[in-house]
């Protein structure tokens, strides 16, 4: 089982960014910490950052022998429906992460371009929704 | 540890609600469901179900010894300010979960009254949701 | 053919309550109406009232050997998603009814949560409105 | 006791229109029932229908010798404040019907320009709220 | 001068309708009002009604060696993008009249899509507005 | 009979102002125009200019022996809820007049707080319309 | 002079909920507050307090020998129809009360439906607000 | 193949209205362009103009051995849910035209109630548009 | 202590307005009335009444030696961010009262510009808000 | 004559994507198609596809010899600003084209940056569209 | 070259209000900046401050060898349709300028009636943004 | 001192774009007028453009050495979260300018992500309002 992981705009800027909404976690301690946990599940990890909606889109495109998607896609979230449609072009299953809690911050955040065409969304666990997220993944992959 | 369960109205009638939603799993399941899952991971837990609003509300007033709340509170969700007070009144982590995707169904379904005063929010995994937010609740109140 | 019959909070109230606008009509009088006008009709009757959210929906739950359900939530109508989800939990038709025309009243109560669910909607015929649900609901259980 | 029934654009269509919504039921048909619930009611029925806002609005100015009218406007029934301004110039009571339930089809649907100056509204129990209708109209009839 | 005066729905029942806003006033009594008026100002007028949006458009379309148009139109004020449109496809200068002060009635009254081409607004003087929309018209069309 | 005519803020800059909305009268000759149109009238006028909310307050709660006003608020119109509560306060017909097209301007020009409790309005036809508005008050005046 | 005082969900919790708003005040302390004060003004108070919208509406319709309400509907103030109804259905003058300021809290707060079929009302001064409510009570009781 | 082209109101006074919108071609020149056309692709055509609502209801009800509508509603588009009902009523394809592009205009013209119900639409390309739309048709009535 | 008391546009004029709304108290009686009640309750007032929005702000701006503001801004409540801001300006508390009942008229009275930034608000009492916001200011200056 | 042809997001996927919705043309084939009905109608044409909304501005400012613009521009159809900014700086006929008939998909579909600054659009006749894009381009360009 | 300089409401309370918004700058250190700044910059100013929306008007219509206009509207920047009409009334560059930064505060402040119809505006800066309105000012004039 | 200059999306179109919007300055213009200005202010700059929503998130992201930011944002001011979410993950402040004033354009230009988490806002100056933002930042870095 193969899952790709997306991390959207700003999330490569993690420790550096608002710690006291996101903690000190970098990207480097997220990226091991969702390596780690998916070995534990047995599940083999794609993970991907991009600060390019363009990019994203075109990594959703490419995916290849995936079983599913695990996405945090930062402030494109609210805004693209690039990366929704990109999302409705593969019969695969996504799931939306979020560290912080979107519904606690500006209103802006409490709308998602993803949310209805995710399986589910996790947010407001920080990295440790990354691994409620694979865990669900993995659940919906063995079902099919 | 020890956390309270709550159950809002209607879910006590899972299995024979809307299959095509929630699958065919009962009440009695999920209740066995969250008992082991909380047992496998060395937590307590006090299961709650009420269709009252009121009662809701008496029951996390009530609660004793206790180090968080998993809360699924159903239609109440979208309506109860009440029950929102009643989680304020309490110093308690809170952990939103639904079994459905709420963000796929109805508009009125997209705004809950917890979601902004929750650590998070997991929606669209059925009862794996339950034990993702024990998980989370795990690492929250250790945390502390 | 047995339809229980709903009535929210305050209907208990008839006769007291605002008369310019439901007439000196009582509860007893209009319960002593229903039940006549299914008597007529051949069709049992459950009717019950509550002035409590919770209670309608156990009781909506706990529908036992019932063909239909003819309800007027009153002020529940246009707040309770709980309601809603109940009446979607059973596989009964569902007529909803009025005494007042709603729609010439507050703007808050042009919007009901039962509407769209219902088989259909009868507002502003008094008493009359609850014999014209039992005859359509005749008329619909007849059908299947 | 003489009734005018009004039935807006596209009723004359019945049978052939959406049948998944409106049913196998031809506008002949529907002027047949009413005509035979009538004269089982008692009621003189003068029963009109035209697709023109114009020529409905001269057919309620033109009442005479009319107790009361039974309404389904269609499309109109959304869009017209000069029909709702005709219904005003004359003191009689109207009852609005629809054949399906408004409630459960399009947003537009909800908003009816002669609810409010109604009697009461009878929506979603196909020809069978024509019966409801005059029998509710045979009741406000009488009652003056 | 030649004035074409457009009176829409329901004017032709004034004195019937709702005496309460408009006064006893019937529409026979407002077209001799019109015309003496007019004959004093030395203007020839075509006086217009009809309760049919389309003949009213007709009407505009066909006029002919006319310098103004004075128009109440009724329900159509509300509603009518056509009517609207027809008052574009000809270069005359239009003055809108009301007969009741729409403004002090239900809120949809509030909006026209006459009044943003019209050179001016007359509201609420009864037929009295009749005679200055001729008085304005005069002086309009003198100008040119 | 003495009607105070009340022109609010910026009118006094008339002829300097926009001269493609306005034309190139001056206040001065509004102000000649008025008297003379109220003297051929056989009206007297207590014509009032300010640029202060406060003083057209004043003013209108200082009437004494007047029959009637027309109001030109200006600016006022839009934002004054103060001037809408003075008028209310002397049982006075009120006449709401603007020099330019009201509805063919800015959208927060579509509402006045005065419209709604003035007898009537007359918008678009320059200083004519004060001749309108003077002989609208003679008549509503006259009538009592 | 009797008063029925209501205190709707989570007051019961007051000094535990939320001190930054509501300070160290207990219900307790509340209850003998109100007592104490009613006391010093004549007035015998009926003290209530319940989490459920269904009680708090049975109680006001069991009113017996009341002669006005004092109303903090905690939650329920902003979602409550039912209780407006209950309001309504008997005819007594109703003050409503809040301990704290809603109007500088979450938006949700600003509306009630509760304030507009009230005498007045009162927010914002703890359980200073109380002894207004009193006597505001007592002077309105006493005109009558 | 026959298609019903349908030209709403005012379309006949094409030439005349707002040439720096839809230029000097007038409806003559419209019905001889779409004849010639659609005799080039060997398409039989029933063009048809009213300003009447109700006739353009009619004529849709009355197709006879039709293959599709070519449908410019002209003002009607913005307002009448009669219309699009009447298209619902027949099972033939629907293509949506206008001469010029609505969406560069007012903003009530951004709305249309044909639409989401239309195969498809052509806005901006004056009498062009036509030729696209029979072209359309031609393919979409080809495939069936 | 020394109580700064405002009374904004047109309550001047009390006794004469609206006297269906506000009763028979003039505002000479209403001056009287908060002086004897200052003077029982030991508190020294200032009492200022301006119809102008700028004289309200020179007001509050020069207050000296004062230890609380009692406010019924009028219709600058609904209006003026500028009174909201010499308000913020000087660190006083700040007590907002209406002599009617805001929430039970026009739409427009329902939001104030004061009430996010006031201690409290009291509205609805008559003369008798006046006395409960002394004795609230009271206790407030009392506590600090 | 050459016209630049955009293809915008997910676009290149067009045969995977919601067969439902767009068919199973693969985007070789609609490039194809385009080159095809370009050489037939004597068009020279660019096609152009990118999934990065900066790539879309930068092929659109580097036009060169281009005498036109047909645009699909998928899902930055509805959110981006900055090419309709690209297109308003070179100053060329633009042409708004999409496969599906986005009026009939979700709401946040119906609104275009594009629309309003284009000659026209042509929406929901798949590859056909194109055919109609590239003749009405032929003919505005044509006629500079 | 002579600029004004307009202060509204409550900037003459400079220092005294919201030190933690606004700095420690007096109104005295903020004229004195302006007048220094000035000089500096070859330009005479006239600096105008008051509390009143009518005085404000009135100081704007009484320019006299004015060549451009600095302005700093207070809270009458979100509220005042006259102030906005009296910059219309002469024909002067007006430049906007705020303090603070009005897009990080209230939502109401968001919105200015004097953006538009400004050349520019610059907010956020403090005393700063005087100096920069000058010199655009300068710069603005001096292209003339 | 080291400032950011960021232009966004079609900034480098300048002198070609909508002249009578921007004037005739071209791109190349602006560079050396920056560069010219802030040697002059002996502030060092590193001007950078891009129509890449990404690559402006990198290079936000990739900041050294750098005091603050200036940014024009172009259209992406207007859609873009993610710039926003950049510029909060460094500690620097940021200035936004705009060429042309954007509120007196298209009413979707009056919002920015970015205005509230800027220091200030400076619009409508034209390449001036660059020499306003670098004097700005100078001030605001010299304070630190």
């Amino acid at each position: 089982m193969k899952i790709l992981v997306i991390n959207g705009p700003n999330l490569n800027m993690l420790g550096v960014r608002e710690p006291e909404i996101y903690g000190s976690l970098t990207y480097d301690d997220l990226v091991k910490f969702i390596e780690e946990t998916a070995g534990s599940l047995g599940i083999d990890v794609d993970i991907f950052q991009s600060n390019s909606e363009g990019e994203i889109i075109d990594k959703i495109q490419g995916v290849d022998a995936i079983d599913g998607i695990l996405i945090n896609a930062g402030g494109y979230t609210h805004t693209s429906v690039a990366i929704r449609d990109a999302l409705l072009t593969i019969s695969l299953p996504v799931v939306e992460v979020h560290l912080s809690n979107i519904f606690s911050r500006e209103d802006f955040r409490r709308h998602s371009f993803i949310s209805d065409i995710a399986v589910g969304v996790i947010t407001g666990f920080g990295e440790e929704g990354y691994r409620m997220g694979l865990i669900a993944l993995k659940k919906i992959v063995g079902k099919k």
